[in-house]
């Protein structure tokens, strides 16, 4: 079949090959299922390393399945999580976090995507009165759902002035990886180190076919999730499929090399299209997404042959995701059509 | 690693060549996510040529999300599912079927993990009373969890009797394959065309890496699926590698193969394993599992060599699952060792 | 024991004498429970009469218990309800919306509590996408939160612009009396002949005991609300003491007398408040609730002989709620502190 | 309006004249809502004099509020609750239970609705398996729903059973007054210095008009409870109307009073009836209700005159409760008509 590539998501993507042999690797004879098998012993001790040994992993099939199991672990249904307006709990997981957790969405406009304690701080005054839900948890998405990266000194800020406050701090990672490539310091450097109790670690948006892990790393947070992830049906049987593709995302730093590899795409889609003219590129490009104004008229002509969202639609307002299988002739290819369509050409 | 055979579950087994050989036949270039490309409409056509016209699809994760996205189509939080007492919904999903729908379930004692009207009946009598919760759903599942299996006229009159009291049957089909590979008829004779409203169909136990489907037979119950599924956290970004699956599994009947080996396996298994002094099938082997009552002395001495679980401890019941991988030497192999136990031996 | 007058909230009031009647007048001999009496079918046919023959009535505890079975009925957890960000079911109930529904609840900044269909317009974008959560309900609050009041021809406006888009209007009326009062109009004016699907008809506020009412105005969101009462633990069993309060506040338009005697007092407090130098009315005084901002050092010295709240403490805005036994003289009282406080003589 | 006498249940009676004249009591002025008043801080006060210094009180509107509450604040939604199949929250709250708190209620079949240490003992296999829910609430009726008692023994007994295995003890008391009462013991003595984790301390059936409490003994249990209890819109906004009802409830054991009235009607009636030929009683009369198998053609003719309830409509067996308010002549009339009816003269 022939499919049309683009800059639609970067779970448009497909497999990353060693993540493919990786699952060929481990498909003989019979494992003990949902996660008693060596395998997935071995993956987790990976990620012990990386993120600490008190981190504890669960692997589970999903991004809005991370999250909600976080939310779940971190909060009881009368408090709240406080997120960015943007925040994919907040718009993209048709309620998920809610129905899943019980927990009203607190949600906050922001310019870039980030939350900062300046934000933040005026949705806390009524803690401790009954009548309203009690704020628990801040949410921040790193990269965010906008194309930018909180500093490793932004998170360490945030999660001082949470735990002094008695609040939490989640990580959706789902882009995690491009997020640590484009600060070229450590997963744990991110999380662990910068204070968040619990990070959703994305794979899929990276080159997995399937699977994510919530990594506790809050030690008291962790003693209940195993019925959490069930409860939840995000429990995978042959789990060793799941945990043999983390072992080899971890390997040498397969996350980085994809991760760092997208994140280039994404710089160089926006260096080249802002030389065009009618493009205006409306968000920092720190990691693998482009945020652009550019006339409605284009965006058809555009769209037959390439995938890509319209953000907003009021503003005429596009993203342009890049991933770890984009090749540098995706991007060349599309800024000529992009060139062509702005000289009225098409 | 060194991974120890046995008869633990179905799903301690690999994945099926085909299947394997599916998911990187899949593996190129950009599609649409979440179920927008080319590979899962041709999986939903080949489904819906298997199942009807207006069967609606939903490729999901795994059997847990499929059965509790089932009964939020099917009934509102203060409506109940009926089930049996070993119904994998009612003990082995953690809560999940209440967590996620809301809904009572009410499970009845049975002597083969079958459902009867004589045994539902009697739970109607509180219809229209609001004290109470409304029975709206009857589940069943197929093969059951005790290795039986359902009759076509036991389905059928199962179906009628529910529809004439204007309930739905909701059919866990985790191992339908086996059933209709039993009762060599089609996965729709056992389900579509004998009036099941929804079926949980089941690939992880039969050969698949991961995916199962939601198949909405009863077109009334369709049109919210697919916010259910997401919301569920069950919707799946790069669904062709579920779809593709499916497509394998349903091509050639893969699934058939598959379930009609299992069986014959367990088969095998109980027919040899009743020949020996002390061993005492409790259920009739219908499909791939065989219950037996053996001296509990035995069990640590078989599980050093074999993984299996006791079922019941208090008289040393144990289930013994095959599955399409299972090898007559498997069998053989633990027969001999169960016949050395017999004797005293070991 | 001596209690403090005040403004704090009408709820802070106690029982009309008339209320207090009925609830002895009924209490003899034995009746059916759960609303099986005739004291209950009076009472529902009072307000049939008033809401129309076909509103179905529902009565249970409190504004929060009507408020989150009228969303029951009214949506499914991935739909969400659209409200002003001041509404009472947004920032007054712990989040029972969201843990009873399972919805998520979008909220709306506005300038007086009152949503419009252009504020609402932008929100709907995402129809028919199962990523987001979908648009279901539209809550508005009559007499608002801020003491304003949509007039007939608002609320017809956007009942129109729901029902145009399949989305349903609920109307939290915890305060529609006041409302009903303030716009001479009939209590079905402002509810059923101006198409609001399902009303939260509040009787607590405004002299009873304990009791509310849902009233289901759209036939078709009826059928289960029964169930749905009891499931939310909101079915009174001696309903006797709920009913004959409705049918004492319905009897010679009880509600309308209280609200307008309330509502004048607020008329009263403002513009006598307004008078004095420091104070500035902040919302329009349309029913029985006056919002100001004045000096915040004011604040604390008012309190010491009058309960109220302070709305806003960045702003030093706060509000004056009176209720249906404000005496002229609590007003006179407190016009006199605030013009002493106001001339620096305490 | 004319109503029959009868023996439906407790709550078909009306309210105690005391309990009326605590309401008339508390009427005037203004108090703080939602529990801040005085009227309140009394009726606490009171509770803690009864129940124990440390016992935190909840007051709620009524029975089915207190219950979800409790088990809200005992369990999280994959644990689960064990009860009698004759629990009222396993038959008699339309699901509730399940609903508000998540969890699975697990109940088990008794013989006079008693729960021991051997029912339940077989029912915590599971525990630490993820795949399981996970057992952590033994709730007990007291006064159980068939009109039996635990004796202090029993229940000393049960709570040691449950804390040795981490498990806590909610005790639903909607007729604990009866219980008490019959044992001739003190409130505390059958729950707080048995070892009870949380009671549902029940008013309504005894003579309030409406008004339960929850009680928690186990201090560890207590701190979010008031969010709870807010979030199942179970806040009174006028408290002072419960408080009161309870401060007049506890003084001079107007509880005890009513109780024991009620139960020696329940003595007498039982007496009386068991003398016919065609009666058979079915549970030990302990406490203010009576089972009984009487011919079924009975039923409809005593019906005519005195409300009560079929319990099994299979085999005839009906229940009839009596209450504060039930007479001697109410036993007497029910008695000559159930003579006369047993003669075949009716």
């Amino acid at each position: 079949m022939n499919n049309k590539r683009g800059f639609a998501s970067d779970n448009n993507a497909g497999v990353h090959p060693d993540i493919m042999s990786s699952l060929q690797s481990v498909n003989e004879g019979h494992t003990v299922g949902y996660g008693g098998d060596s395998y997935t012993r071995q993956a987790i001790d990976i990620l012990k390393k990386e993120f600490g040994a008190s981190a504890e992993v669960f692997f589970v099939y999903n991004g809005t399945g991370a999250n909600v199991i976080a939310l779940q672990a971190m909060a009881r249904p009368f408090e709240a999580v406080i997120c960015a307006e943007t925040a994919h709990i907040n718009v993209d997981e048709c309620g998920a976090p809610e129905k899943h957790s019980g927990c009203k969405l607190i949600d906050i406009p922001t310019k870039d995507g980030k939350l900062t304690p300046e934000l933040i701080e005026p949705l806390l005054n009524g803690m401790g009165v009954e009548h309203h839900v009690q704020p628990k948890v801040i949410s921040i998405t790193q990269s965010t759902e906008m194309g930018t990266i909180y500093s490793l000194d932004e998170i360490e800020t945030l999660c001082s002035f949470a735990h002094q406050r008695r609040l939490l701090v989640h990580m959706d990672g789902a882009r995690i990886s491009n997020a640590a490539a484009a600060l070229n310091c450590s997963l744990a450097d991110l999380s662990a180190k910068a204070g968040v109790d619990v990070l959703s670690f994305g794979g899929t948006k990276n080159g997995l076919m399937f699977g994510e892990a919530v990594i506790i790393l809050n030690p008291e947070l962790s003693h209940c999730v195993k019925y959490i992830r069930k409860q939840t049906a995000q429990l995978h049987s042959k789990m060793r499929y799941i945990s043999s593709q983390f072992t080899a995302f971890l390997s040498n730093e397969l996350w980085r090399k994809n991760a760092l590899h997208a994140n280039r795409m994404a710089t160089l889609l926006a260096t080249e299209a802002v030389k065009i003219d009618g493009v205006k590129i409306t968000q920092e490009v720190q990691a693998n997404g482009v945020f652009a104004i550019i006339p409605s008229a284009w965006i058809k002509k555009l769209q037959e042959h390439y995938f890509f969202y319209v953000w907003n639609a009021n503003t005429s307002e596009v993203r342009w995701m890049t991933a770890f299988d984009t090749t540098e002739e995706d991007i060349r290819g599309f800024i000529r059509l992009l060139t062509t369509i702005s000289k009225g050409e098409m």
